[in-house]
This record gives C-alpha cells, sequence and structure tokens, in this order.
C-alpha cells in the first residue's frame, strides 16, 4: 500500500513534469508558425495574413502564463532537485524567450501592413534569406529541446554570426539605397526594423541554446565549445 | 540546543533572501546609471562615454548570473513557499529585465559612436525628451521594487502610453525629415533605433512593474487598475 502510494506520487510528478516540456513544445512550434507567417506576410506582402500572426500571439502569451504556472506549481507543491530543478529553471526561461520570438514576430507582421502600400521594394531578396536562417534556428533549437540534444544547440550557437553579418551587410545596403532614392525612405525604415527583428529572434534562439545546453550537461555553453 | 539551531537556520534563509534582494536593487542602480550615460553620450554626442556602459554591462550580466546562481541555491536548499516563492521567482524575472535594460542601453551607447560623425540632427531634443520619461519609469519601478509598493509600480504602468505616442510621433517627423534630405538618412536611421531602444526600455520597466506587483499582492496588474 504504502509502496503503491509512493509510485503513484512520483507517476504524477513525472507526469507534471512531462506535462511542462509538452505545453514548452506546443508553444515552440506556436511560436515558428507565428515567424514563418509573419515572413510569408512580409515578402508577398500580404496583410491578410497579419491577423492570423496576431491572433497566435495571444495564444502564446496564454502558454507562457500556462508553464509559469506550472513552474510555480512545481517549486511549491514538488520542490524539485538535481536535474528536475534545472529543467523546470530553463522551462521558465526559454519560454520567456519564445514568448519575446512570438511577439518579435508580430513586430514584423505588423509593417507588412505598412509596406503593402509599397510597388517595389529594395532588398527583399536578402531579408527573405535573413529570416530563413532564422526559421532554421529556431527549428534546430526546437529540436535540441525536444531531444534534450545539445548538438543542435551548439549548432544555433554556431550560426549566431552568421546571423549578425547578413543583417550588417543589409543595413549597409539598405542605407545607401534609401540615400539615393527618397521613395526608399519609408518601406526602408521598415525592412530595417524587420530585419533587427529577425537579428534579435535569432538571439534568443540562442539563448534557448543556452538554457538547453544548461538544462542537459548543468553547464554553461562557453564561447570556448560553441564557436570553433 | 534545538531551538537555537533552528534560530540560525531560519536567520541564514533571512539573509539569503535579503542578499538576493540587495543583489536585484544594485543591478537596478547600476543599470540606470548604464541608461542615464547611453542617453548623455547620445544627446551630447560624446563618444567618450560608450566604454563606460559597455564595461556596466559586464558587471549586469555577472549581477544577473549571481542572482540566478542564488535562486538556484534557494530552490534547492530553501524550497522556498508562498511570499518567499514569488519573491524568488519575481526576483528571477526581474533580473532578465533588467539585463534586457542593461544591453539595450548599450545599443543606444554605440550608436552615439555612429552619431558623433554627423552635424546637426533632426529631434534630438525630443530623443531628450523620450529618455527622460523612460529614465522616471525605470526610477520609479525600481522604487516600487525596493519599497514592495504597489502604487509607483502602477504610476510606471500607467506612463507606458504616453512612451508609446511620444515615440510614434518621433518616428513620423523623422521619416519627413529623411525624405526631405538625404544627409539625414543615416543619422536619422540611429536616432529612430535609439527612440525604438528606449521604448522597449519602458516596455521593460513596465514588465518589472507587473512583477513587483505579483510578489506583493500575489495577483497579475491588470488593463482595469492600471490604465484608468
Amino acid at each position: 500500500m504504502a509502496l503503491s502510494k509512493t509510485a503513484h506520487i512520483v507517476t504524477a510528478y513525472g507526469e507534471e513534469l512531462d506535462q511542462l516540456a509538452d505545453e514548452l513544445a506546443r508553444m515552440g512550434g506556436m511560436v515558428e508558425t507565428q515567424l514563418e507567417t509573419a515572413l510569408a506576410a512580409i515578402v508577398r506582402r500580404d496583410a491578410s495574413l497579419v491577423a492570423g500572426v496576431r491572433e497566435r500571439e495571444k495564444q502564446v502569451n496564454a502558454m507562457q502564463d500556462d508553464v509559469e504556472k506550472r513552474v510555480l506549481r512545481l517549486f511549491a507543491l514538488r520542490q524539485p532537485l538535481a536535474t528536475d530543478l534545472r529543467m523546470t529553471i530553463s522551462a521558465l526561461k526559454i519560454a520567456n524567450d519564445l514568448e519575446r520570438v512570438g511577439d518579435l514576430a508580430k513586430n514584423i507582421a505588423y509593417r507588412a501592413e505598412d509596406l503593402a502600400e509599397y510597388a517595389p521594394l529594395s532588398l527583399l531578396d536578402q531579408v527573405e534569406r535573413l529570416g530563413a536562417i532564422v526559421v532554421k534556428q529556431l527549428h534546430e533549437v526546437l529540436d535540441a529541446l525536444s531531444s534534450a540534444d545539445v548538438e543542435p544547440a551548439i549548432r544555433v550557437w554556431r550560426t549566431d554570426d552568421e546571423v549578425d553579418e547578413r543583417y550588417n551587410a543589409l543595413v549597409r545596403q539598405m542605407l545607401m539605397s534609401m540615400t539615393e532614392d527618397p521613395g526608399q525612405v519609408e518601406p526602408g525604415v521598415h525592412i530595417l526594423f524587420v530585419a533587427k527583428n529577425l537579428e534579435r529572434i535569432g538571439d534568443h534562439a540562442t539563448n534557448v541554446a543556452e538554457a538547453v545546453h544548461f538544462m542537459v550537461t548543468a553547464g554553461p555553453l562557453e564561447a570556448d565549445d560553441a564557436k570553433s
């Protein structure tokens, strides 16, 4: 009887941790769809996609609240230790980063509404390429999270420099285009903010990579391991 | 003997919570100085101030790591409950927001280096005014944190709309100025990013206000309480 009661409690605790991991994975999937839709809205200049991104942002925020409530309940009732404690603390950080990605995706989508009124846009192909790299980063880091595998997390870390380089090149070219042609000033500023938001989503993917690394290894992901 | 040992443990736990609060207050003070220095660098276009902001950012990052380590230790060894649990979880969130503010202040300071080479700049007075409001928000929310008082936290929440309005007005005017004068394109983009960073620091101050409200009242800071 005592044994079966203990086993029951252990199972319930394990279930709570599994549910937390599931919620985080669902949140990641939702954010990934948001980002892909936001990028499609920019590249196709299709403002009709914006409402869907905004709708998903509410769901992402609700999911973050849910993750926080689950973590608080785990701390209060279960007092997790060692690996479970790291997993629980990391869940809180990862949910925070994913919520920020959702928010940035929403900001990107809003720019599609501003951009829809302009005719040909400079450098949209470069935005598309930058976006594709960042989407891949997000996808890989979510894989790393669900498989608790550090290898894709380290790959995401390594890609961060490439994102920064592409972003900087885009800024330089856009400033030149805007200086030469006043008609490019307003759309150019929107594109620059889209690019900045993509660069920052890349930073959040890197943060998630660090959190996954800490969760799995209990150690920090240092420049020495990762940038070589 | 048993009593004195218990009293000793209780005191040590209370001390650990106090130290966590102190570290957070120190981190807040450091970030506030960073922001003020970054704004001075922009307004006076004095790139010599940038090194100090960068130096402080390293200290702020170290402080965030320290807060996280303290929180992990508290969870592992003390299993905080109720008010202490809320305080500990909130410390983690607030340290995260303060680190972001430090990072944004550093980004603002870097723009001072880019701006130093330009002669008269449009709309710098408006950047200065927006900056002053955001500095005040940060100051008030840190007061709310150290006094565990929800009133200044609610005031910070209420100021968020004003920050957004001033930011939007600045963007409109800057786009006009850049379209009319190609010489304003490059410095104008830097100013727009500075303004965006200020607006986001305002958002982080609002997040801290929400965390302080939750810490003190155990309830969320809703639009109904706060925006009226």
